[in-house]
C-alpha cells in the first residue's frame, strides 16, 4: 500500500497531530465552479452526471485543481440510493429532486428491499475507483451516504419540503412502519458505505440533514440510533488503513454529547454552533468538523480571512479540527473566495500546531 | 379595571400558580379553520383580511369559539411594520409574502424611518381595540411584532428565502448598515408593540423566526441585542396591569441562558427542545412556553394526547409553563386535533398544580 502523500484529514479526524488544520467543503465540487456547470452541461442532467463515472470523476477533480483542498469528495447525491431501491428518482429544475414513487402504502413499505450496491450503485463505486485511481494517493477520498432518517424524510414525502408532515404523520401515528423503514435503510447504508470503502473510499460521512427537525427524544429514537447501528456495522479497517467516520446532523448542536457517544471518529457541526464550546462539551471524544457559515463567502476576501480567524481561534490549539463550511457551497459563491478560504486556513492554522 | 375572568395566561407568563397549564397556540386562527378559510374568501386576499379590522377581529375570535383557549393572540402578521415603512408587501398564492422595494442600496437605508403606529398601522390598533371588546375580559389579547433581526431579513431579501444570502453577505461585509436597518427595527418594534399595549393588548410577543439561522456570536450581535433593547422600551404596565413579554427565537434552543436574560417574562422554544432541559436550564428565571411537534395535531387523537402528556410531564410539576406548540398550526391540520389537544392539556395538567 502506498501512504497518502497529505494525510492531514486522516489524522485530524482521528485527532493525531498535523502541521496545519486541514480543510475541505462541503460541495466543494458544485454550481459555483464554471467548470463544473460545462461538465454539467455535457451530461445533460445532474442525474446523468451522477451516473457517468467518467464526468462524476473530472467534477469531483475539478475543486482540486483551483484549491490545495486536503481531501475529495465523492461526487454523488444522498438519493442515489432511494433511486436503487426502485423509488424513481428525477431531478427538475428548480424543484430540486422528487422521487416518483414515495413510500405511502404499508404494502411499498414491507416491500422494500437493501439494494446491492456492486448491482445498483455500481457507477459510484466505479467512480470511486476511478478518482482514487486520478488522486495517485495525493489526498485521500471521502466517501458519503444520507442517514437512514434523513434518506426516509425523502423516501416518504418524494422530495424536500419545509413540514415534513408525511413521514411525521407516520412517525407519530405509525412508528413501527417508519421503523421498518429505517431498519432496512441502516442495513443499505451500511452496505453502500462498506462498498465505497472497498472501492477505494479512506473516510465515510453520513449526512444527517433533516435529523434536526425532530425534538430531542425522536431524534434519538429514530435518526441517532439507526446512525449508531450503521456505524457498527462499518468497516473500520481496510487493507491495513483506519477508516474515519463523520457524522453531521444539520440543527444537531443540542445533541453533541449523544452524537460524539455514536461510535464515530468526528462529529460534524454546523455554524450555529460555537465550535469552542462544541470541542470543551465533545473534544475529548471525538474530532470535530466545521463550521464556518457557508453565506461568509458571499462578503469578500476581508470577511472569508476574518470568518476562518475566528472559528480557527475557536477552536484552539492541538489536534482534532477539520476545516469546512457548517452546511455545503452556495452556489452563489465566487470560487476567489474559496481560494481566500483554503489559502487563509492552511496559513493561520500552523499557529495552533 | 375589570378583572380577567380567565387569568391563567397572565399567571404562568409571570411564574404565578395557576391551577391548570393554560394553552394557546401560534397561528391558533389560521388556513387549518374553515370558518377562516370562508372570511379570508370574503376579504379577497390574506392582506385585505389583515388590514380590515372587522373582519381580522373576526378570524381572531374564531378558534375561541371552537375551542377552551387561554389567550387570543390579535389577527395579523410580522410583515405589517415593513409595509408601513413603504417596502410594499403583497402576497403571491403559493409564494409567500413579497416586498416589493427590498432595501439594497444604502441611500434606502439611510432614508428608512419608523413608521407611527397610530397613523400606518392603525388597522392593527384598531384590530386589538375591537377584539378586546369582544373578549369582555373572558381571556387575555396577545399583541405581536417580529423581532428586529427577522424584520431585517425579509427586508432585505424582499421575502423568505433558505439562505439569506442578500443579509447575510450584508452582516459580514456592511455589518453598519445591517446595524442601520435593526436600530430602526428596534424603535419601530417597541412603537408597535406599545401601541398595541395602549390599544389593548395584556400580553405581548417578539417572534424572532430567522435568528437561529446565525452562529452563535451574529445571534448575540444582531438579533438578541435588539430584542433586549426593544424590551427594555416596553411599558411593563398599563393601567396598574402587569403587561408580560414573551420572545421566542425558533432554533434558539443553544442560547436559553442568553435569552432568559435578555429582560423577557417568557422564553418560547421550539419542538427540538426538551422542555424539561430547558426548565431546568433557566426554569428559575423565566416562564417557558412550549413545545409540541406541530406535526403531531397530524397524527390522530391518541398521538395528539400522548404529545401533550409527554410535554407537560417533561416540563413537571410547578407554575411557569404555557402550553403551545414550537411552531404555527399547520394549515393540514383537523380542527378536532386540537379540541382534543386542548382539552388534554387542561385534564392532564390539574395534577401538576
Amino acid at each position: 500500500m502506498p501512504k497518502l502523500k497529505n494525510d492531514t484529514l486522516i489524522r485530524a479526524l482521528l485527532r493525531q497531530p498535523t502541521p496545519y488544520t486541514p480543510i475541505w467543503l462541503m460541495r466543494q465540487a458544485g454550481r459555483y465552479l464554471p467548470e463544473y456547470n460545462a461538465t454539467r452541461a455535457r451530461a445533460g442532467s445532474f442525474l446523468a452526471l451522477c451516473k457517468n463515472p467518467d464526468l462524476a470523476t473530472e467534477v469531483t477533480l475539478q475543486p482540486l485543481a483551483r484549491f490545495a483542498l486536503d481531501a475529495a469528495i465523492v461526487f454523488s447525491d444522498i438519493l442515489t440510493l432511494p433511486d436503487a431501491m426502485g423509488l424513481g428518482l428525477r431531478f427538475t429544475e428548480g424543484e430540486g429532486p422528487r422521487l416518483e414513487r414515495p413510500l405511502r402504502e404499508e404494502r411499498e413499505i414491507r416491500n422494500l428491499v437493501v439494494p446491492d450496491p456492486d448491482q445498483h450503485l455500481r457507477y459510484v463505486l466505479d467512480t470511486v475507483r476511478q478518482v482514487r485511481k486520478a488522486l495517485a494517493d495525493e489526498v485521500p477520498l471521502i466517501g458519503f451516504s444520507g442517514s437512514p432518517f434523513t434518506l426516509a424524510c425523502y423516501m416518504v414525502e418524494g422530495g424536500a419540503n419545509s413540514d415534513f408532515r408525511n413521514v411525521k404523520t407516520m412517525l407519530y401515528n405509525r412508528p413501527e412502519l417508519l421503523h421498518h423503514i429505517l431498519e432496512v435503510n441502516c442495513r443499505a447504508v451500511t452496505a453502500y458505505l462498506n462498498a465505497q470503502i472497498e472501492s477505494g473510499a479512506q473516510a465515510v460521512m453520513m449526512f444527517d440533514t433533516w435529523g434536526g427537525t425532530l425534538g430531542t427524544a425522536e431524534y434519538r429514537e429514530f435518526s441517532l440510533a439507526y446512525m449508531r447501528r450503521a456505524l457498527e456495522g462499518l468497516k473500520r479497517e481496510h487493507r491495513g488503513e483506519r477508516i474515519p467516520s463523520i457524522l453531521f446532523t444539520k440543527g444537531g448542536g443540542a445533541w453533541l454529547e449523544a452524537i460524539a457517544a455514536s461510535g464515530c471518529d468526528t462529529v460534524g457541526i454546523d455554524w450555529t454552533v460555537d465550535i469552542g464550546t462544541a470541542r470543551s462539551r465533545i473534544g475529548v471524544r471525538v474530532a470535530l468538523q466545521g463550521n464556518l457559515d457557508p453565506a461568509v463567502l458571499l462578503a469578500g476576501p476581508k470577511a472569508v480571512h476574518n470568518g476562518a480567524a475566528a472559528v480557527l481561534a475557536a477552536f484552539g490549539h492541538g489536534a482534532g479540527h477539520v476545516f469546512n463550511l457548517g452546511h455545503g457551497v452556495s452556489q452563489f459563491t465566487p470560487p476567489e473566495s474559496v481560494a481566500v478560504l483554503v489559502d487563509a486556513v492552511h496559513d493561520l492554522s500552523r499557529a495552533y500546531h
